[in-house]
């Protein structure tokens, strides 16, 4: 079995929550077996007994045992599973049309006017990728070429994808967690036991992290940054905690790079984009997962002068980015989610789920602290009454018994304590209550046990 | 018109037949312009009056003009544009379910069985991703986690993607061709004025490469290698001609990376994928374009102790790769190719427009050379008569002049000579007779101008 546990120590790299075929005791059921010999090493899958799906709808996804799970993990099927107008809108334009950029078409250029529409007007061009993956390799060689510079700053725990730059500045991507000489990180913006303003300790940090890549003799390119701190562990407040240290990082001619991959697209509610929420102007924004609903889609929007230069001495072409099905699925996105008045919802759906979980926590103290914004919400698990101490085996058997009520939900944070609450963004109030009575319901059997 | 200027520079580089924005007389049409103010130094057109399409069916594209276009330029909607079977596969799964790999969904294995039935046995793990980028910036990580280098080898003029890592080796995709020191090219294997033996020159020049690589002090990592050599100018022959060199850098402790993104799924007719027309064994396979038939997919097969070893460090996910819908796009395209015959039609059409293009070449002495494998071919055009001076200016004239006639193909090779023949694999005899018949009348016309 050592290649099965090779394979778990892989997989738990990426997920607290994987699947660990080393650990599993009997036999692998059938789909199960061929798929750790398909994917090999490589293979990455939820949960100790992972979920074979056939369907889903909305915010419920269906397993081949009949059993329907709320769907709190996935943050890519946003405005709800199979959505009827993406399904339409893909069906209709791939059965007309599926050509790359090369040529014009308008349905392309429909979508990017309705994208761009949502950004202040510097930020006038588009490139459409495949992946986040993609968009943030391309980004981070724009600031290269805009900075002449090679010195990248990430947060601690950050994951930012999968091409070779990008698990360079991705350390929660590495059982190592080593990183190349040229990334410095940051701490994630708050918590236990900071004491100063977040503000300016935030500041301080990304001028020690300046500091550190210059005394490297690196040139600082580009902060990366996911604005809700996703994988580590979601810090959203408070609101505008990101000024100075954008301004400092202009100062010393580094690019601020907002990487809207997670908290893009409505999800925190406050505003349609992250950064937003903060009032920071990136250079360049780069984008992905609920782009299309799932459709595979992404990409970046920047400042002409700086696609100028970098197209310079390289160009840049993906063959199936800006496909005009992909236009309509994203097309479709934006209008539901203006239709649907799904930021409205994401605000109100996850205000509602926060006063909830806060009542939980004033009476279970193994909830450390509830955070976030709209439906991006983390929830700290700790050691009953000691905050500063996170359980990781709380959080396990958490995320596993709410499976077993129906509920899929996910972690995140360094020791993979935070619970991710990130449902479709057209979540009822009914369905956040059936999430938050079964997570009650789930942590008050692990006191008794 | 600076800005117009060095988009059309940076255009230039990937496509000799680029719309060139900064030589356009009068003004652009509203699309157009509406396309460069969203896309900007990255926008990459073709034509010097760029097609807006409106429609696609089979072997032809329809223009919002009403004008119908033989598509000989695109293989990626390879079994054909809108073919029904992947239009039906896409529709039908996208209303089920569309979700990532961390869950399991038969529809996916499936596909993996299926794909990996088309190759040798060793090659038992599959790694799905979004693009033929993706899947090569994999590929050279694997290869550096297993030989522990990190030089590469790559063809003159090859393209092999977008990535940063992968931008460094495709050294067509540079307008100043600069390559990174731990980069080293090998030439085309067949060529003007070539007299020893291809396979036995070829193995001297990989030996050459990989003696550069250790002088420069770095450790061979991997040969990535398009064998249709596509971007180089599309060279096939002679079969098996790449023997040897593999054996050579086997030996070195490079690992052979094939390439099929453009040779693959039947395109060459002699076999399935393009490498196996020359009879070597890969250790790592990746590929694109045609998978999906324009369903954005990719992806990457090796044998699972590579895969074992690059994961002992780092995971690697990819949120769209492997989905559901992807997979049942890429199942009908395999289903089709079987069904259809498209290898064997691929192989019959492409010796019948081979033999009526050496026909056209024995009367015209801007023929140089007509080469190439099943419905990947490549016309080499030259000054009359002198068949080693390429002549970029016919080549772009006789695009142009097709086009006005209503078939589309593209230009490759170092100076963008080769045309490249590249229609769907469902073309009939009629449709290959439209483009010969239109071919002869431009190159008439032409000659006559």
């Amino acid at each position: 079995m050592a290649t099965l546990k090779t394979q778990a120590a892989a997989r738990q790299i990426l997920d607290m929550n994987a699947f660990d075929a080393g650990a599993h005791e009997g036999n692998l059921n059938p789909l199960l077996a061929r798929r750790m010999a398909n994917a090999g090493a490589a293979a990455v899958l939820f949960y100790r007994e992972p979920i074979e799906v056939v369907s889903a709808k909305g915010s419920w996804m269906t397993a081949a045992n009949g059993t329907r799970y709320l769907d709190f993990y996935n943050n890519v099927p946003s405005i709800g599973h199979t959505h009827p107008r993406v399904v339409a809108a893909v069906a209709d334009q791939i059965a007309r049309l599926n050509i790359n950029t090369r040529y014009l078409n308008s349905v392309v250029d429909l979508y990017m006017d309705a994208l761009k529409a949502t950004f202040s007007p510097e930020l006038s061009n588009v490139v459409l990728s495949c992946s986040g993956s993609e968009a943030n390799d391309l980004a981070v060689r724009i600031a290269g070429a805009t900075s002449g510079g090679i010195g990248i700053i990430v947060s601690e725990n950050a994951y930012h994808g999968n091409t070779s730059i990008i698990s360079d500045i991705s350390p929660s991507g590495r059982k190592s967690r080593k990183l190349p000489d040229h990334v410095v990180t940051v701490a994630a913006p708050s918590g236990p036991g900071q004491s100063a303003s977040v503000e300016d300790a935030f500041d301080a940090d990304m001028k020690r992290a300046i500091a550190e890549l210059e005394r490297r003799g690196h040139t600082v390119s580009a902060f990366v940054c996911d604005s809700i701190f996703s994988s580590d562990g979601v810090y959203a407040d408070p609101r505008g905690f990101m000024r100075k240290a954008i301004d400092t990082l202009r100062k010393a001619g580094g690019l601020y790079v907002a990487d809207e991959v997670q908290p893009g697209f409505a999800r925190t509610g406050d505003a349609f984009w992250g950064f937003a929420r903060h009032d920071v102007r990136p250079d360049i924004v780069t984008m992905g997962k609920p782009m299309g609903n799932g459709f595979p889609m992404a990409g970046l929007v920047t400042r002409p002068e700086l696609l100028e230069r970098f197209c310079e001495d390289t160009g840049y072409f993906s063959t199936f980015g800006g496909n005009p099905v992909a236009a309509a699925a994203g097309m479709a996105v934006l209008d539901v989610i203006r239709e649907e008045n799904l930021q409205e919802n994401a605000l109100r759906q996850g205000n509602y789920i926060k006063a909830r979980l806060a009542d939980l926590a004033s009476k279970d103290e193994r909830i450390a602290d509830v955070r976030g914004a709209g439906l991006f919400l983390g929830i700290e698990l700790c050691r009953p009454g000691q905050k500063d101490r996170p359980d990781a085996e709380v959080a396990s058997s958490v995320i596993n018994g709410l499976k077993d009520r129906g509920v899929l939900i996910g972690a995140a944070g360094r020791y993979g304590t935070t619970l991710k609450v990130r449902p479709p963004l057209s979540l009822s109030e009914e369905e956040a209550d059936i999430f938050v009575d079964r997570l009650a319901d789930t942590l008050a059997d692990l006191k008794l046990s």
